[in-house]
């Protein structure tokens, strides 16, 4: 018996087939067909075929399929509510599916919690039952694992957890609340006070880096400028990751996790983000202890695998 | 079978012997022993001795035995690391108490958990499967119900809701951290905002509420003075709910509770509070829906119940 994954993105659909451990045995990555949903499904079922096709497996093979969006759903986990870059809205995308494969089981999620899900799978979260996963992006985005399962919120509203507040009365948020750790956190905030560093000194470190074109200002650029030894863009960094720090530190005085992952482009900064962000989360916990912050490992494959898994690990235990 | 519940404070002891359905049969309150702990374990088993008398009962009809402390458990839930109001240091209580009563299991949890633990029994959690306490006295308490069971943190190191970050950079908490939702949340900041109004303005609502006391100030004054319309307590009262709707819903945005409690002095202005508070949390929430915010109503048998139900609810679902 195999696992499908689907994980729908604005220009991409990744698709799986799974074994039961996790690993991804045969995958496909196609543009997203903007048209409708019905031609999304569609394609998914067209990428069902082939990839069965490869394997030499048949329908009969197939134990569950499982489908991640980056979007809100229901709590019923049926109907993408919300998916903004899909253009899904009220789209009953579990019971479209099912209808291709009747009597076949079909999950939904977010991206995003399926991504924490993944990492249960010999990723960051392996053997873990309390895990946090932060993906730090255009927004920051996290999923988070309590009793070695997925947690979809207690009203099945899902997980915000970049929209916890850090910063009572703070930069006004996307969600149109304020502080939110979103606002000081996500790659976004570090593009900003980049872009702000390169108009001020135009013969600065970071302006140079960008070509002198402020638009061209991205996260890695500060975080280069910063690891070269730039004062400017080193204070930049720094108080990124207090801001960062204080976030985990706060949510490890509820959750108290076992091991906190970080996925997004900043996490690739290695040791110059790690070492200083450990400290600085010691620090400012209640408990002061040292917490296991780590990169996230699964990459592009996490939201296939963690679609594929969904069903299995509502009874999977760490 | 019964269950033997002890919440142990620095002022009492109280004790009890609870029913499966976690209610009280027999309960008593009698000072706490400050010589050392082995006083207060001579104390806990005289009355467990005095309580299965008075009931009709044996010790072979014990079930259990479960003890609250106020302070910190190491992970095992063996030993109070430290619970400052009652002198206990590395105290290996559960261990003291298993000698007395040889083949009884004993269970050992900090008082805010067991008091959430309680809830569930018939109280403001009945039948919930994710629920949030939040105590608002001289810090903010709080204690998680996850999938219907009491969470101790991922790592045992306990919950404490009280210091999440809510103003980053903001007042000195009493953790050494800055800007914990403590800061701004417990019933300390409305005592403090009222004594500096009260010395404002001499002639004002609160001063003359407290008898022209500063030092009678409390956080009742400043309560009383806003319900009965004054204009500077209304202003602190609102603040105050303003800042505890951010931390309910920076709590929400990662939690998604089925329902809030609210225990401690404040819990008790009714309406007043809940009406704005209910209002503010749903327009700041990231998911924009009412969470039920309730007053908890356990009172001073929490602990105590809480303490007696710890082993049934380890394998208890909601």
């Amino acid at each position: 018996m195999i696992h499908v994954g689907f994980d729908i993105g604005g220009t991409n659909i990744k698709a799986g087939l799974v074994n039961d451990q996790g690993k991804i045995q045969v995958k496909r990555n196609v543009p997203f067909p903007r048209e409708s949903y019905h031609a999304c499904v569609r394609v998914m079922d067209e990428l069902i075929k082939d990839m069965l096709n490869e394997a030499g497996l048949k329908t009969s093979d197939i134990a569950d399929i499982g489908v991640a969006v980056p979007g809100a759903i229901d709590p019923t986990c049926s109907v993408v509510l919300d998916a903004y870059n899909l253009g899904f809205h009220d789209v009953p995308l579990k019971e479209a599916v099912s209808q291709l494969y009747p009597g076949i089981p079909v999950s939904l999620a977010n991206d995003a919690n399926a991504a924490a899900l993944a990492e249960l799978y010999g990723g960051a979260f392996d053997g873990k039952k309390t895990a946090l996963l932060l993906t730090l992006g255009t927004g920051v985005g996290g999923g988070l694992i309590l009793d070695g399962k997925m947690f979809n919120g207690g009203r099945g509203n899902g997980v915000e957890i970049g929209h916890m507040t850090l910063v009572y009365g703070g930069l006004e948020c996307t969600c149109g609340n304020r502080g939110c750790f979103e606002t000081v956190c996500a790659a976004t905030w570090l593009v900003k006070q980049g872009k702000k560093e390169a108009r001020l000194h135009p013969e600065g470190a970071v302006a140079r880096k960008a070509g002198g074109k402020i638009d061209r200002v991205n996260a890695k650029t500060v975080i280069d400028c910063a690891k070269a030894g730039d004062t400017a863009a080193l204070a930049i960094f720094n108080e990124y990751v207090d801001y960062l720090a204080q976030g985990i530190a706060s949510i490890a005085a509820i959750l108290d996790p076992e091991v906190v992952a970080l996925g997004g482009g900043v996490s690739l900064a290695g040791d110059f983000l790690y070492e200083p962000l450990r400290k600085k989360v010691k620090e400012k916990v209640f408990f002061r202890c040292e917490y296991d912050i780590v990169p996230a490992v699964m990459g592009n494959d996490a939201g296939t695998i963690g679609a594929a898994m969904l069903r299995s690990s509502a009874s999977h235990t760490a």
